[in-house]
């Protein structure tokens, strides 16, 4: 049955997880190079590596919350008042991935801008963990799927504490979730994509 | 029935009000942090923590349109010429909101700002109270609805006389409407969410 | 039947529309305001009024095409090569329609600016024609329906020539189309929103 | 029957690529025209030529990839893992030619811009050609559209190590797809618009 609720929800939740993900790529600043020399040029272009490092790993992020959502919503059947507003958190943190995105650009060595990016990041998985817990039927989250659930908000929130001590071993934590989300799985899970 | 003429003018709404909600974010303008030190960075962003209040408030805000757009679009069978364009009111108004909360991010003691925000949000609510009208058909909307439908108006009315002598007290009126809508209310309505 | 072709250039378009009709309100720059006196505030928004005026011309323009457009695209049985890309040159023009508002706002005087935006809105109008031609199958587009459509790629030709000699009544010019739009119709089409 | 999983995956994909399209008329800058005489206008426009030409270079390049992005997932009929992951990388290779765009507008000379933008181009098409691989079954690709398939990455590849040559021939190469899309066809294609 077509359900226009939830095709609305999924709508609008598409639409600002689309804007958010095009949005990253104008926080690379598109700089005016000074030389028209390629050697030159490239090191001009050495102060842009750390907002492309930061607008991939945001990319991957938004993409994996992205293919997460889609296939959580899967099993949506009745969008009531409760579901709509967790979702609505979760977009929340997620059309702030781009200003955080900003602030870590603008701000690759300030440990608060890194802790504010994490804080968002930790926002969002939080947020999604509980629209999960939300939509799922009790019992049936049992297992692997609810510990996989806890790495996302465990590893954002350790990347924000760690983040006041070495910015480095911040960024390196924050790597783990889209490394972890790649690893290979049983094979029963392979054709599935949650 | 698949209703293709409702469902171009809900794919539309939800883009305007999807880029909308997510324009928001970028009014927060990403600060160039001076200092390293925690204190210090913690002191250079106390000049964004009215662009935050804003943003959070303007994202409810938008999040309840939204919500109650959503509902109800569920009731709307014939799309006429009048509701176009009344909608079209509606979606002029939520396009502005990113605007009006960057004038007052930039400008929150200045009561000329705090005045179009609400002038713009009460322009918001206004549309979307004649939207209602057209769709309902009369005698269905009588009782506590009717009521709640002219809080906002009246709120947003409010705040923006109140900004020409008071800028403090026009924000502490325009946080009404949330806490208004996130209320507690008669148990039988707690899982639809208009 | 649902028809994913056409739904998907429908989303697609519907896209374009919604953040071009968006993005436009970012073209009132938010001025930072000096003075805190109200008087003195709305002295410091004067030059912000050819801004606002522009705004509102093309946010009522890209509306009026939205509506043309979704009422258009109803006919539309078979998506065939030529449709989508008449639809992708009526796409291009409304995607310049921000660019052509911020010119306009930038430099309200300049009978350059004033040519570029007609032009822009003379291509929207003129792509939008054929579109409409390639989709009505012949014979059935004749009478009134055929000179109407001939009116908004009439009046912007004139208005881009008369910016040459006068932005004035240029401008007067490109007010003609909306109000054309909302005069009273036949009461037969008045349900109807094209 | 209504795929949602693909209905999703589609309007995901619209929406990055709308958002994506609309965007590149932003890197258009608006200019502020010292003079209001016609001639002098003119003569500030010249800088803005190149951007113009890079603005429609760009538009038509992410309109020939939404067409056949359209026309390829009409035979999409299971939407697994890998084919969300390779459209992913399709649609990061889309939100990042804005930010290529404008690199390229802003330094139109240099080679290093005009590399950054051939390559962006390039893991468009390499990531477009995938994902055609993984969603038609073998042997349905033989033939001429398999050719065709391998112009956009060659073409886009030597463009790319040009550059560092000659920026002006590099441009030269970077027309030829969009130029080569619309050559006329044998007859019985015309109709369908791959």
């Amino acid at each position: 049955m077509f359900n226009s609720k939830r095709a609305r929800m999924e709508t609008f939740s598409d639409g600002v997880m689309a804007i958010a993900i095009t949005l990253l790529a104008l926080e690379i600043k598109v700089p005016h190079l000074q030389s028209t020399n390629l050697a030159d040029s490239f090191r001009e272009l050495i102060p842009l590596l750390p907002n492309i490092f930061t607008f991939i790993l945001s990319f991957i992020t938004i993409a994996i919350f992205w293919v997460n959502h889609h296939q959580l919503t899967q099993h949506l059947e009745h969008v009531g008042r409760r579901i709509v507003w967790v979702n609505m958190a979760f977009l929340l943190f997620q059309s702030l991935i781009p200003f955080a995105t900003g602030a870590v650009s603008e701000n690759p060595h300030n440990p608060l801008a890194v802790l504010t990016y994490s804080l968002i990041l930790f926002g969002g998985s939080v947020s999604f963990t509980s629209l999960r817990l939300c939509i799922h039927p009790k019992g049936k989250l049992g297992g692997w799927r609810l510990y996989r659930g806890l790495v996302g908000p465990t590893v954002y929130f350790l990347a924000a504490l760690i983040a006041l001590v070495s910015v480095q071993s911040s960024y390196a934590l924050l790597a783990i979730p889209p490394l972890f989300y790649f690893l290979p799985r049983e094979p029963q899970k392979l054709e599935s994509f949650e």
